[in-house]
C-alpha cells in the first residue's frame, strides 16, 4: 500500500499564502473584484510554492475502458462507441481533440483496457490492464491486483509526460455507472441520487439503471473502503486515473479536472490522500445527475476544500472536454499574476 | 430618431436554424452534451447567417468617461482613478489589458468623456463629449444633444474597427450609478434592488449610494423612455456603447457583454432594438448587485432572448474583463462546428 499510494504533502505555507495575498491585492482592481481567478491565481502559487506561477507542457490524458456491467443495459450507446471513440480521438475529430488543439494541450489516449486491439501510433499509449472489467453484478469488476497494476501504471505514466499540468479525460461506456456506485459507497448515498442519464438515458432505462446498480450495491457489502470499492466497481480507466492523480499531486503539478468520471477518480485518491485535492481544479459542474453531491462530498462545506467549479455550462460529455473549457481560466489566472499592473506601479490612488 | 438608431432585423431563418440544428446533433457526442456551448454554435450561426461561424479580428473596445456624480460621494475611489486607469490600459498593465493579450483581442480605448487632457497615442481615441457628465443630482448628465452625438461617435467609431466581433469594456469612477439609475427606471425597479457596492463600498457607503440615487431618479420624473433616461442619468461612455452596440448589431457582428455597465448600455440599445439583442454574447453574471436583475429585464423569462450568461465567476472589475474571459468559449464554438467529427464521418455507433 505505501508503495503503491505515495505521501503528499499538505501544501500549508503561511508565509507564502500571505505574500500571494499581497500580490493579489496590490493589483490595479478593487479588493476581490476578480472573484474566482483570484482565489485560482492563489491556489497555484501555493501548489508551485512561488508568486510567479507558470503552466508548461499541458499533458491531457484521456484514459478509456470498457466495463463488462455494459451488458446489464445501463447505457444509452453500445460498447463499440469505447473504442470507436478513441479512434475518434485519435483522428482529432473529437471535442476533446478539437479542444485540446485550441489551446496547445499535448493529448494522450491511454488504453486502460478498452476491448478491442488498437493498431500502435502516436499520441496511443496501449496499457491494457484486460479487454475490459467482468460484471460488477456478478463479481468485483477487477481483482485487486489488477486494481493495485492500473494505479501504478497511471502513476507510471503521469510521471514519464513533462510538463506540470495534468487536464484528466477518459472515455468508457457504461463508467457513469461506476462512478454513481463509487458515490454511493463512498459517500454512503442511495444510489438512486448518485446515477444519473450519462450519454442519454430516458426515464425507463435509468430506472433501470438504478435497479442494477442498487444490486451490485448489494453484491459487494464488503467493498466499504476506497481501495476494495475501486475494485469492485471498476473500471480500469478509474483506477489508472486514480493513480495518475495520485503522482500529478506528488509532484505538485496542477490537476485539471473534468466531469463525474474524472470526479470519481478524484474522490477515490483523495480518501487515500486529502491533500490531493489541494492540486485539483474544478473545471466545471456537470450536467450528470450525482456530480453535484460528487464534489460536496470531497470535503465538508466549510472546508477551503470543498470544490468550487470554475465552468457551469452544462456539460455531460465527458471526454476531458470541460477540462480544455476551462483551461484558458488557468493562463488567465499566471498571466495576471505575472502582468498585471500594482497600485503602486502603475500611478494609479487607492480607495479613498 | 430614425437616422440615429438604425433598424435592425430580427436573425429568425427557420431553414438555417434547422440545419444548424442538425450539424450541431450529428456531431460525435450524446445529444445535447456539450449544454450551453451548443446554444452558443447555434447563435453564432444564426449572426453570421452559416453553418461554419468564424471569428476575425475581434475588437474589445474600453469606454471611458467621467461622472458629475461623483462629487456626490457614490464611489469608493475618487474620479482621478478614471483617467489613471486609462493610462493604465494603455501601459498594459490593467486586467482587460492582460487578458486582450491573451487571446489577441485588438484593444482601443475610448476617451468618450474623461475629465482629463490625453497624450494622444497608438490605441488611443479621444472622442470626448465633454470632461465628464453634470452632476445628475442637480441636472441632467447630458443634454439630448450631447446623448445624440454620443451614439453617433460610438457607431462610427465601431464601423470604423476591422473584424465581426466586439468586446464592450468601459471605466468610469460612478458608473455604476449610472446603469443602476437606468435599470431602476427603465425596468421600473426600486433603485435599493439595482444599486451594489461598485468598487467596494462599505456598508455606510452603500446606503448614502442609494439615497443619493433616489433623489436623482425624483429629480427626472419625466425621464421614462430609454434616451431621455440615458440623457439623464449618462455617461457618454455607456451612450457611446449604445452607439457601438447598435452599429454592431446593424453589421451583425457578435458582441460579447461584459458586467453591469456594458449590460446598462445594452439594455438601452435593446428597448430602442430589441433584435439587438439576438447578437449578444452575456459573457458573465457579475457579483455587482443589480446584474441578475438587468439580464432578466432584458426579456421574459421565457424568452429565447433571455440573457444566460457564460461565466460565472463572482467577477466585479469591469473594463471588459469579464467579456475577455469568456471569450475563449466563443472560439470553442466556432472550433467545434468547424472540426469536430459527425457521426457519419468518425464511423461512431449511434445510440442503440
Amino acid at each position: 500500500m505505501h508503495d503503491l499510494i505515495p505521501h503528499i504533502s499538505s501544501l500549508q505555507d503561511a508565509t507564502l499564502k500571505a505574500e500571494l495575498q499581497q500580490c493579489i491585492d496590490g493589483k490595479t482592481k478593487p479588493l476581490g473584484a476578480l472573484g474566482r481567478l483570484e482565489t485560482l491565481m492563489m491556489q497555484l502559487g501555493l501548489i508551485q510554492g512561488t508568486l510567479r506561477p507558470q503552466l508548461r507542457e499541458p499533458q491531457m490524458m484521456v484514459f478509456a475502458g470498457d466495463h463488462g456491467l455494459a451488458a446489464q443495459g445501463v447505457s444509452a450507446y453500445p460498447s463499440d462507441v469505447t473504442w470507436q471513440m478513441v479512434e475518434n480521438f485519435l483522428a482529432g475529430g473529437a471535442a476533446v481533440s478539437v479542444l485540446a488543439r485550441q489551446h496547445g494541450l499535448e493529448m494522450t489516449v491511454v488504453d486502460a483496457g478498452v476491448a478491442h486491439d488498437f493498431a500502435p501510433r502516436a499520441g496511443l499509449v496501449i496499457a491494457k490492464i484486460a479487454c475490459g472489467t467482468q460484471d460488477a453484478s456478478e463479481q468485483a469488476a477487477m481483482s485487486m491486483d489488477q486494481c493495485a497494476t492500473a494505479i501504478a501504471a497511471g502513476r507510471k505514466l503521469l510521471g514519464q509526460r513533462p510538463g506540470n499540468a495534468l487536464l484528466l479525460g477518459e472515455m468508457g461506456i457504461g463508467n457513469t455507472s461506476s462512478a454513481a456506485l463509487l458515490l454511493a459507497r463512498l459517500a454512503d448515498l442511495p444510489v438512486a441520487d448518485c446515477a444519473g442519464r450519462g450519454t442519454g438515458l430516458d426515464d425507463a432505462g435509468l430506472t433501470h439503471k438504478i435497479s442494477v446498480l442498487e444490486k451490485v450495491l448489494q453484491r459487494h457489502p464488503e467493498a466499504r473502503e476506497a481501495l476494495p470499492a475501486l475494485a469492485a466497481f471498476g473500471g480500469f480507466e478509474i483506477a489508472m486515473m486514480v493513480g495518475a492523480v495520485l503522482q500529478a499531486a506528488q509532484e505538485n503539478r496542477v490537476i485539471v479536472v473534468d466531469g463525474f468520471i474524472s470526479s470519481s477518480a478524484v474522490l477515490v485518491a483523495s480518501r487515500l490522500r486529502p491533500a490531493v485535492l489541494e492540486r485539483c481544479v474544478f473545471a466545471h459542474q456537470s450536467e450528470e445527475r450525482g456530480h453535484a453531491l460528487m464534489l460536496q462530498a470531497m470535503a465538508p462545506a466549510e472546508s477551503a476544500l470543498r470544490p468550487q467549479p470554475l465552468l457551469n455550462l452544462g456539460l455531460r460529455l465527458g471526454e476531458g472536454s470541460g477540462a480544455a473549457l476551462a483551461w484558458p481560466l488557468l493562463e488567465s489566472a499566471c498571466r495576471v499574476m505575472a502582468e498585471m499592473a500594482s497600485f503602486a506601479s502603475a500611478g494609479v490612488s487607492e480607495k479613498a
